[in-house]
């Protein structure tokens, strides 16, 4: 049975998953930069941007789990882009084509991601066996299209803080990893909004990491 | 110049300084001891527990910065005891006479406390050098009453959530030490409301700890 997981969200000390603002200037929005800071000395991250070397210490290992056995992922539209509104409006603004992610023709992800969306739009099949699916009926919608597709390996909430939350609420997530990050945001969305020890998560695992804390939370 | 500072405060991973139900039986409330677990293995607690052994690695010596340079020290109610309303009806209630704070008749502070209450009542001379004064009127004039008492040395707000909370709206806390716990509350008191990188603080230090990851908070 699929699993459906969240990994490497970064979280600021004061709650946030991102800082306020977010845009095509600051995808993460303010200071959301800095949150991932416990990422770039990885040797993992090294990896996957083509350079020689990186750390491999704890950081490197929560950040390489991320990415074991997934095989589909779904994820909010302000992770997939800064576009807001019908998709046709941003595409009449500029002269560079359809938005098509903020990860270029070969987006890191190698199978089917779903995009929750209020705005229809057909499939963009990518380079390097990423398609995105645009999915206007919801978390749960998603969700399922997106088991349909992981033909039984596991299933990555990949963000924002939105659609974390919201796929949370379904009840249907099953572990989450949480790096906090030594970042005071002093505003943004925050992934802490009710309460997730009543609605059944428990910390399952903790680790200082070189740059962040790593906490794993997962459903009883 | 006196300077206000905050140290030890043990914050969970979903942003709670103390859990929900707060009472005698559990003086930090459901879960509240699991936020200090960083503390007990230390050198230090040992110590001050007249107990020998202990680590002394990183956790260790953020706990002991936090009797350092301290010349008085302002705390709220409910971290002196766990009373509600006029202090005479718990008396009358027990048979053990009036509460005297959770820390026996030798209170570890060794200099002028002063707390904050509704309700009047007469300073309490504890063993050890510790005088408990009972301030009516608020935290503005708590903490002009400890920089008097602190002779030029430090201010240490003790806690509770609230009563830190309170204490950084006035704009008087310079400092704040807080040990984030790998522990997940579901709910109680939080720390971050509102917007404390607008209200002048930056990260000033970080260090992931054995237990716990610290980060020290300054106004700029």
């Amino acid at each position: 049975m699929s699993r459906v997981r969240v990994h490497n969200f970064s979280l600021s000390i004061d709650g946030y998953g991102a800082g306020p603002g977010q845009g095509l200037a600051e995808p993460l929005g303010a200071g959301g930069e800095e949150l991932h800071g416990w990422i770039f000395p990885t040797a993992y991250w090294h990896e996957r941007s083509g350079e020689p070397g990186g750390s491999t210490g704890r950081d490197d290992a929560w950040l390489r789990a991320g990415d074991e056995g997934i095989g589909a992922t779904v994820m909010g539209r302000n992770m997939f882009g800064p576009v807001r509104g019908p998709w046709e409006a941003w595409d009449a603004a500029g002269d560079a084509g359809p938005w098509r992610g903020w990860w270029g023709e070969r987006p890191p992800f190698g199978h089917e991601v779903f995009v929750l969306t209020h705005h229809a739009r057909d499939p963009e099949v990518m380079e390097g066996g990423t398609t995105f699916h645009f999915v206007t009926d919801g978390i749960r919608a998603a969700l399922e299209a997106a088991r349909g597709a992981a033909n039984g390996a596991d299933i990555r909430i990949g963000g924002g803080v939105h659609t974390v939350r919201e796929a949370v609420a379904t009840g249907l997530v099953d572990e989450l990893h949480v790096a906090i990050a030594p970042v005071l945001l002093g505003g943004g969305e925050r992934l802490f909004t009710g309460n997730w020890a009543e609605d059944g998560y428990r910390l399952a695992a903790s680790e200082q990491g070189e740059g962040a804390m790593h906490v794993r939370l997962a459903r009883s």
